[in-house]
């Protein structure tokens, strides 16, 4: 078998609140099994962290039918915060009590593979952009919606990490002065964040509907609890035609183009992509921020920017720190 | 003479809507001599353009007692709309009625030697971090302070051009709702440009004059034109405490700031520098908007970020285009 026929794989584990996941992907970006997947339990302390993370990739490993001497390259991704240069979780709020864990070298050192150390929502715009929405793309910028609003940004090849692991911090764009704006949870006003994410758009919603003089389904959900209210069931309400539901859907989209807008102004990517789960409201509603961004925001790079939903849904994390593996392993500026 | 002590010289020309400026700048990124001044005269065409800017190129070379064949490269800078992978200028509004001019292919044929070529305020921004305020960082953000805010973003000694060559329009961040924000040149409101840029300083001086109830020398400057109450009189006055100047100024400072804060979520620099020429407005200044990133930024990254006063002035656009011209030659990722 010559050298250019040789398949390489990697390994992607992608480290959350309450579940930690592994697969083997392949040069290719298709991961060969669906996700390893077991639980995180950050109060069972660091090391048994990092032995759970140990375990999920041999599973992981076992589960693609290979042995770990096939395996080219490791990529890990975690939550912040971080020092990503150093491999190191730091203090992150959804992993307490962790602290300065260093997840990179021991993840090196237990398996003996070269080993690459991410953000996990870096690592899911990497996905995106080596075989998801945005493959083929020499930019792009991922808007990750969830109960926060996160973000990953590549330019030719290189994650945007930052100099203090920051980089792509996209719910704290700002769209409105602190005097004026909705409070976020990093502690400011005039957050992104604080308009857009699905939590600010339950609020949104509970705010809209105690002054709604109109009829609204959503009238139903006044006691509601939060986990009843979900912007999934805004997002349907609104695509039954509820007027409410819908006002609060368009002033989403309105406010995640004011957010694009800010990003395109810094970076200006070739695509910019919408992730998580709000994302799944589809192609109607990123038509409507494709709309905004090009209404409020520079005409020449608006107008030609595309827009996009994510493609590698829950996965993408995986795929995209197998993804940071490979190019460790192969280097350059192209995927 | 061995190879490892040849000196290299490149060309930089900075091309702007009034003048052009060339000078050459050996490897260490210091001009020979000052640059070479010649009126651009964009009325008189394109064509009497390009051969102006040969012209330049040419008594630049000559000033520093050269000949042709010790100049290694040729870096040019314009204003945009432009197309940097191009090599071309599009349709910028101070240089009409050029359209479509082929600026680097025709440097590169007349002279016959690599010619790179970028946007003026990323020029300006690659000389700082070169050899100016930001030399020895691997990321930074410039802001450039003028009739408009532009800016400059540079990562690990690469320009972010953008796809569009938008990269790091920074006066096009926003700060302010479209609803409640103040109205840009670009069309649309709550731009950072609306409210900090030397003209806006100017335009809230005006307003907040009309509704002051207290002693300020400002009245002074009533029926003033905009060529008389200028920003270095507000920031002079400020220096001298007059109170509503001194408040024109921290508003400055706190709108540069949220710009700032704006920039480290999305690309998360080592350092941010101000330029431009109310930046010249001193350290003092500099430190305000250094306490209100603190202040309203993302904690970690904001606590860390340098913030600093550029140190090239009108300079480093030529510098930073022989810069460009030297990357284009050395390559790499480091300068």
């Amino acid at each position: 078998m010559s050298v250019g026929t040789v398949e390489r794989y990697y390994v992607g584990l992608d480290v959350g609140g309450t579940t930690m996941k592994a697969a083997v992907v392949g040069d290719d970006g298709r991961p060969l099994t669906s996700p390893v997947v077991l639980p995180t339990r950050p109060e069972r302390g660091q090391e048994a962290g990092l032995e759970t993370m140990c375990e999920t990739i041999r599973r992981a490993i076992a589960a693609a039918g290979l042995s770990l001497d096939r395996i080219t390259a490791i990529g890990v991704a975690t939550p912040g915060l971080m020092d990503i240069r150093a491999g190191v979780i730091l203090d992150p709020p959804n992993l307490k009590p962790w602290k300065n864990v260093p997840v990179r070298e021991h993840i090196r050192k237990v398996f003996d593979k070269p080993t690459a150390y991410q953000n996990d929502a870096n690592a899911a715009a990497y996905g995106e952009f080596w075989v998801g929405a945005a493959r083929g793309c020499r930019s792009m910028v991922l808007f990750t919606l969830g109960t926060g609003i996160g973000g990953g940004i590549i330019i030719n090849n290189q994650i945007i990490e930052g100099e203090h692991s920051h980089g792509g911090e996209l719910g704290h764009l700002r769209i409105a002065l602190p005097d004026e704006g909705r409070l976020c949870g990093c502690g400011a006003r005039g957050c992104l964040e604080a308009y857009a994410s699905a939590t600010a758009v339950v609020r949104r919603t509970r705010e809209a509907l105690a002054v709604w003089r109109g009829s609204t389904r959503l009238r139903d959900y006044y006691t509601a609890t939060d986990a009843e209210l979900t912007t999934r069931v805004i997002f349907e309400l609104a695509e039954d035609g509820d007027e409410l539901a819908r006002q609060i859907v368009e002033e989403t989209a309105f406010y995640l183009a004011l957010g694009a807008t800010a990003v395109i102004a810094v970076v200006d990517p070739e695509i910019i992509v919408f992730g998580g789960g709000m994302a799944e409201a589809g192609a109607g509603f990123c038509a409507r921020i494709d709309t905004y961004i090009r209404r409020f925001g520079l005409p020449h790079p608006s107008r030609q920017v595309r827009v996009a939903l994510a493609e590698l849904g829950a996965d993408a994390g995986v795929i995209g720190a197998a993804g940071c593996a490979r190019q460790l392993v192969l280097g350059g500026h192209h995927p």
